[in-house]
């Protein structure tokens, strides 16, 4: 059965998240509904980051057998015919061999949170930022995020029911970044645990806030306790901006 | 009286535009409505430019003077606080002398055309750009650009009902830039006329798409006659990003 890869932009905020629940609409089930109605088929799909609701992706990557050929600008065409109202889309779609697997075969995850830090509420970005209207020490959130890059136990900073088997993961990149009125956090890894990012930039939010100290965070770090972990950062900030695969002849 | 300038951000989709009308609500009438709620005043506003129903400012500026004095960042705090739900944010407010003049003092308007140029939807960006999934050769824009570059009568681009008296106009900038699916378009002058950027994003994109040549763009510049302008681009990809001024001591 040919195998297809899709990369998708879409806003989780009318959805329980991109995965199907019984509890409400799905960024998966839109996508599988969608796909149904021009090939008559139902689908599996396979996505490589379970995004909670409300949270909006630039480029997840998703993979799906097919019965028949199609051509893959055909069924990013139809299935983006399908989907609307809903806001989503497919921005490409390619043939892959049989072994990609959205969710093993990724290399390299790549979210992206965004802190309004100003003042006055966010209006271009409502819903979109999360407004932190208080002073935020950005060196210090630097110098806090520098300690989580690394091989660690990330219990800390994974939702009590992260279903992964192991909380050791190897995070690549955390950097803090400042544009105007904006803090950018930037965080990369092949793998990530439920509500990861949200988990660190909550605690680095307290940094920043001077609620923490550096120290205060790498202890936290290290009691590899859930309890230790400073209010989660908010769905609405967080963005998975593109996921990477090593592809045969790449 | 005290005078104060703002720095405004917002979305203009679900007003008539800037400026005060009778058919419908306005930016400039919520800012007023806002500012009397807290002050008792009812004061004049004047702002920088005059943008249409749908287009967005990321930094509008205008001026009004108060009987009263207040804190700069009392005003700003306060008439967010009013301006609540609609789309609109005062981001800065400070004291400026009784002769500054938003409209007139300003040394520098900076306009941004957003185009997504792929042929998904746009999702995140719903509303915020113009699509246009036909291909466009991004340096045949650059080149027809460069034309406009300059002092020369607009008349050709601006709308027919444009009250400035004279259409002599000095382009300082006009860029085409390329960012994966996205063509940014970035336009600089001390005074735009009405409907000028847009209109000159509508020729633009006629010289993507190969309807018209270069040649046939400094032509329709050249005629001085709004019937040879293109189609004008949509008001959703628009947003007045910042307004210069040279403010005493500077």
């Amino acid at each position: 059965m040919p195998r297809y890869a899709i990369t998708i932009e879409y806003d989780g905020t009318p959805f329980v998240g991109w995965q199907m629940q019984a509890n409400g609409p799905s960024v998966q089930g839109s996508l599988v509904e969608a796909i149904a109605k021009f090939t008559g088929e139902t689908v599996r799909i396979q996505g490589a980051g379970r995004t909670d609701a409300g949270v909006r992706a630039l480029g997840q990557v998703a993979h799906f057998d097919l019965e028949k050929d199609w051509l893959p600008d055909k069924i990013r065409d139809a299935t983006n015919y399908h989907l609307r109202p809903d806001p989503i889309a497919v921005t490409h779609c390619r043939s892959v061999d049989e072994d990609f697997d959205a969710r093993f075969s990724a290399t390299a995850r790549h979210y992206l949170y965004r802190i309004l830090h100003r003042r006055a509420p966010p209006i271009l970005d409502r819903e979109r930022v999360w407004q932190v209207p208080v002073p935020l020490d950005v060196e210090q959130m630097q110098r806090a995020a520098s300690h989580l890059v690394g091989h660690y136990d990330f219990t800390t900073f994974r939702a009590a029911h992260c279903q992964a088997k192991s909380p050791m993961r190897t995070l690549d990149r955390l950097d803090v970044e400042v544009s105007i009125d904006e803090i950018e956090i930037r965080a990369s890894a092949r793998a990530f645990l439920h509500n990861q990012v949200r988990s660190m930039v909550g605690c680095l939010k307290a940094v920043g806030e001077g609620r923490w100290t550096v120290n205060g965070f790498v202890e936290a770090r290290d009691a590899c306790d859930r309890k230790r972990c400073a209010a989660v950062a908010p769905a609405s900030g967080l963005y998975l901006v593109q996921v990477e695969y090593t592809l045969a002849g790449e």
